[in-house]
């Protein structure tokens, strides 16, 4: 019998957790994981997961939670650290966050995010350090210490290559990762180019969560409203465009699917328009501002993206400035 | 000693009142004014105003005050209908509106309203009353019946010529209404090129007041959170281009005068952000929408101006569809 994997947790936001749970599941694994808002209530009571793959868990915990990332250290070193944190390189660096955590040769970095572009920062950071790069489809909110888990968990992965590491050795650390997420109970199908399906789910992040966001109508309204004509399909297809550009060829359907993908009748807020609602930053950067810097480079028109990426800063220059 | 003129002023916000004061001041004319939410109010105690122009006056009342156009008739038949109300087509018709009080031939209706493109409903509904088109530049607000007029008013006026009355004619009512209002203390040039005017106003009001609207940031936070730079030039730089096409060429230094005029220091709520904040209806249609409409007639891209609108007409839906 083989020894269990030590897998830390950063950012236990809805995501967060749910991945947790899962590799926890799996039984190959010990979990640590770092609670904020949550740690009292659930070191006292666990969490109470209602999830579409899963079933009901009452009073669920990690093996360990952990306050911080130093109070961390203690259950390293880490065989993957997991980040699932809110993706917002223009307000702290991940990389200064986790150095504490990451051991060199020893820890795979998995990133659970959002965005274009983002995985750079982690190779320059931890040039010893297998770095596994993954995209979340997965529907998922947290209030409390409450998950409800409600579109099924695809988590899609692969190794985003370190030149100064074996290759071997990354691809078996991410077959590693992901046949211990699906032995856990959900899909992580490793791919073979993950930039290609970060910048397709970029096609709905860019699209339907800023427009959400600067409408404030959730993911149903807005297409009530209009807006799928006059501003989410452009923006979606100036987003096909730049990936083109960039040699990432994305099907020439794509548009009508991701429309297809996002009911009607479901009145879903998505992650931009509730960090909108509550203030709080707003992933623009690598949603937003990472593609419209390649776009620039490659001398591809985005004005869609370009106003509401301007009108994005001006809101959440707002949030940052005029409150408390 | 002549007759007095009989005014009726129809849209008594914070302009349309002002503009009853000054008429009424004059002394050549008796008004009558139509109020709606603060009727009582004003019944019993008058307006109270702060102006720049005409110091403090309390208890102020028009000569004649009513509810409705119904009401209005008996005070007619009127020579000058001045017409302050929003400027809003998509939602009401005005000239069905100031129908009943326009007698053909005898009334002149003045607008003073924003936009550009508002003249030619009137000429269609009119075809035997001299239109006069009015461009206010004035500050004021209102609440309830206390009136803060807080930037002079200068209203710059023309005839919006009809082809079915002699041209004389037309301008003399325009002098004789602009001799009025100057008489009553306040400043009414008779121009030109009216439209010009609009224009010129025109490229504070589809950038400013519209991107205030949708980043809910003042005049002058919008300008702190870099929004000059990002959108408003831009939609400014659109504006000119548009009036350009359509044979309007404003001054070379348009976009620094109208970033100029507008102080970073005074937290001013532009009429949209006000509507947008306070749920009501904006003027889209006459600020962006009739701009847009000649730029695709005369082939000049505005994509910022395209995507204010976009957004703006999303959040007017939600307004009239979700609230309630």
């Amino acid at each position: 019998m083989s020894q269990k994997s030590k897998v830390l947790i950063v950012g236990c936001g809805a995501v967060g957790t749910m991945c947790a749970f899962t590799v926890q599941k799996s039984g190959t694994a010990t979990v640590t994981a770092i609670l904020r808002s949550n740690f009292d209530a659930v070191n006292a009571q666990g969490f109470y997961i209602d999830s579409i793959d899963h079933g009901t868990i009452s009073n669920w915990k990690p093996h360990s939670i952990v306050r911080n990332i130093e109070d961390a250290v203690q259950h390293g070193p880490f065989d993957f650290v997991l980040v699932a944190m809110k993706n917002l390189p223009d307000v702290y660096s991940i990389p200064d966050i986790i150095r504490p955590v990451v051991t060199p040769i020893v820890t795979s970095i998995v990133l659970v995010q959002n965005g274009i572009a983002i995985e750079q920062p982690f190779l320059d950071a931890f040039p010893k350090n297998t770095l596994l790069s993954g995209v979340a489809m997965i529907g998922c909110e947290l209030n409390g210490r409450d998950v409800l888990h409600n579109d099924p968990d695809i988590l899609y992965i692969a190794p985003f290559l370190n030149p100064q590491l074996p290759e071997a050795d990354q691809h078996d650390a991410c077959r590693k990762f992901a046949g211990m997420y699906e032995s856990g109970g959900a899909k992580c199908p490793v791919v073979e180019d993950i930039v290609w399906s970060r910048w397709r789910k970029l096609v709905w992040n860019a699209s339907f969560n800023t427009v959400c966001a600067l409408t404030n109508l959730d993911s149903g309204r807005v297409q009530d409203a209009g807006c799928v004509d006059t501003l989410i399909r452009p923006a979606m297809a100036e987003i096909v465009a730049i990936a083109k550009a960039a040699n990432y060829t994305l099907p020439p359907d794509i548009l009508d699917q991701m429309v297809a993908f996002t009911p009607k009748e479901v009145y879903a807020k998505p992650s931009m328009q509730v960090d909108a609602i509550r203030g709080r930053p707003m992933e623009i950067e690598v949603i937003l501002g990472n593609p419209l810097r390649t776009a620039e480079e490659l001398g591809v028109e985005a004005p869609t993206l370009s106003i509401l990426y301007k009108l994005l800063k001006a809101r959440q220059w707002a949030f940052r400035n005029l409150q408390g």
